[in-house]
């Protein structure tokens, strides 16, 4: 593993990347070429990762992050773990690939999109060798580099509809609110709330961004805020309880946020912060929009009472900027994300269109089509 | 100037201090104890100040904090000012005790406190050579002990009784949210904000209190939470963002915060995120109280809209503890408050009572009395 350390001074650093968004993670032909997210936005370091081993770290110390950043490493992790294959015979490498595959597994063993992405590879290369019995182990290993590619590629033509679907929602100069960071460095490219940022700065469109800090972790502060910077995009930081005043001032347009699961009533499921945002958007009338790839929509979940709040340590609150912050012992409630009823969701904007109320209808038919 | 300083581990620390609450301010007669808040809440110092010089710098090092702590301090550096005065007579004495004060006067010049306590010593010392003008100089010295004296009883009662009028809107068990510190380590004891609480606790009625940890500057997770802890009531500390999710579960029954100004027509102003909480508390069906003593009401404030909001420096959101959180040159919206207009407000709870709409008339009434 070696490391292209972006070494210039801040002020320079801007145009040095072009004003280009910067992928988390950049197939190489040989190796993975993938961003220290845990070092953002102090310091950017692309990390060249040889081996399925130097992937499995990388996801497993979340150098990469965003679960389908995580499915795309994996699948990268897959290709890099064919190549070590000295076998000649096709069950041979089919059971190297389930060997390796299961390794990968045990990175993060609660990424979903973790086990969709190395099940994607596992069957795939049952297909290889059966479409291409007396092929060779190249021909099945650019097989896999292949399936690894259209993932990422599948990923990011997600994002960029989900992107083109928005644009009619913005106009220019319009102020627009997000939260967490549901954007490019968690995804092939685009994200899903940044993605009609990014495609309305590729249309002409000019947006003034707010993002929230979202505490306790600060993926605004530290993601959201670093990657519209490096694209260029106007944007302003805010602590999470400055929203309200910054939608009282007519600062806002349009709040628009991702989703960890959406119910099939139009409930969401989103980083801690979303539901209160929903709340001050409705009380100022200004359109709550939630941004979500199909994938993300879960019709087998009826409400958002079904969906299990995960309650984090203490610590990421009391102690989380490398300084105790609060008293020893104090109780802290801290859970890692809350539920906006679907009557605070103006429309949820997918790869396939824009969604409005009644959801449980409006859903069923989306994935009927 | 020495150190107490409190070395307990946190486990015993709080039966260590008798699980009451920490006096930010104590006259020893011959000195003044400070609570060294800048420490707080990983450490408990209490500085032993003996000479005008120390207090001017314990207030110009912020190791006091709190409007009228800063006033009460400033006015006990006054005592221990005069005491090095070594001539006998009253008008070279009125001369020294008016230097004394200019000196302190620089120590915040903005703190509004700062220079009403050093008005009124001022003019004490004036009435004191007058009314006693065969006096001594060490019982002009004496009358000015009783005055920092008095300014500190003056204040712990306007805090008691604007907890005691608060009393009738709590119920045992009952949960209670509040914002930045208006607390005890802010004023003489009790507190605005708090003060209901530890009325409440004096009374034998339980809260459950929610303190915001109130970004940036974390008042609430570094002081509320630490106070009430301290006192051994029961709090739990929550991001700033949590507020809406805590209300939706119906976990709280009141919100209650203090007041840095209220206008004639009762707008609010207040920590930045005290108007989202309003907003989120009208939302949820929950009142929303505002502890103010009578010195914050500006009748000669019309509206919230008069009040200037201070713009502090973006350092704060970016790398407030040590760690810089945020990229390199990102654009900050930091507001130190925010408005909250009247007809978010269910109560402004008084020493003389509590007021409820309409406010215009009814906060010019209470000063006619």
């Amino acid at each position: 593993m070696s490391e292209n350390k972006e070494s210039l001074p801040a002020s320079s650093r801007k145009s040095a990347v072009s004003r280009q968004a910067l992928s988390s993670l950049v197939w190489k032909g040989n190796h993975l070429s993938m961003l220290d997210q845990r070092l953002l936005p102090e310091t950017i370091v692309m990390l060249d990762l040889f081996t399925t081993e130097e992937v499995w770290d990388g996801i497993h110390a979340m150098k990469v992050r965003g679960a389908p950043a995580i499915g795309m490493a994996a699948a990268y992790g897959v290709v890099l773990g064919t190549t070590s294959y000295r076998g000649t015979d096709a069950a041979g490498w089919l059971e190297h690939v389930h060997a390796v595959c299961g390794h990968l597994a045990t990175s993060r063993p609660t990424a979903v999109n973790l086990f969709w992405a190395l099940d994607r590879m596992k069957k795939r290369a049952g297909e290889l060798i059966t479409e291409a019995e007396g092929g060779q182990i190249e021909d099945w290993n650019a097989g896999l580099e292949c399936e690894a590619m259209a993932i990422q590629a599948e990923d990011e033509e997600v994002c960029r509809q989900i992107g083109i679907h928005a644009l009619p929602l913005f106009e220019d100069g319009m102020g627009v609110l997000t939260h967490c960071n549901a954007g490019g460095l968690a995804t092939a490219k685009y994200g899903t709330a940044l993605a009609p940022m990014y495609l309305a700065q590729e249309n002409g469109i000019h947006l003034k961004v707010f993002a929230d800090e979202t505490r306790p972790v600060l993926q605004g502060a530290r993601l959201t805020a670093f990657e519209l910077q490096q694209a260029g995009i106007d944007i302003t930081l805010l602590c999470d309880n400055m929203a309200g005043m910054v939608m009282a001032k007519g600062w806002v347009q349009a709040v628009i946020v991702g989703t960890d699961r959406v119910a099939a009533n139009g409930d969401v499921a989103n980083k801690i912060g979303t539901y209160s945002l929903a709340v001050l958007a409705k009380a100022h009338g200004i359109p709550f929009y939630v941004a979500s790839p199909l994938s993300t929509i879960d019709l087998k979940t009826a409400t958002g009472a079904d969906i299990p709040i995960e309650e984090r340590p203490a610590e990421e609150v009391t102690e989380s900027f490398g300084k105790r912050t609060a008293p020893q012992g104090i109780k802290v409630y801290n859970p890692a994300f809350d539920v906006t009823p679907h009557e605070y969701v103006t429309a949820i904007i997918t790869e396939k269109g824009i969604v409005q109320a009644p959801f449980n209808e409006n859903l069923t038919a989306l994935f009927a089509d």
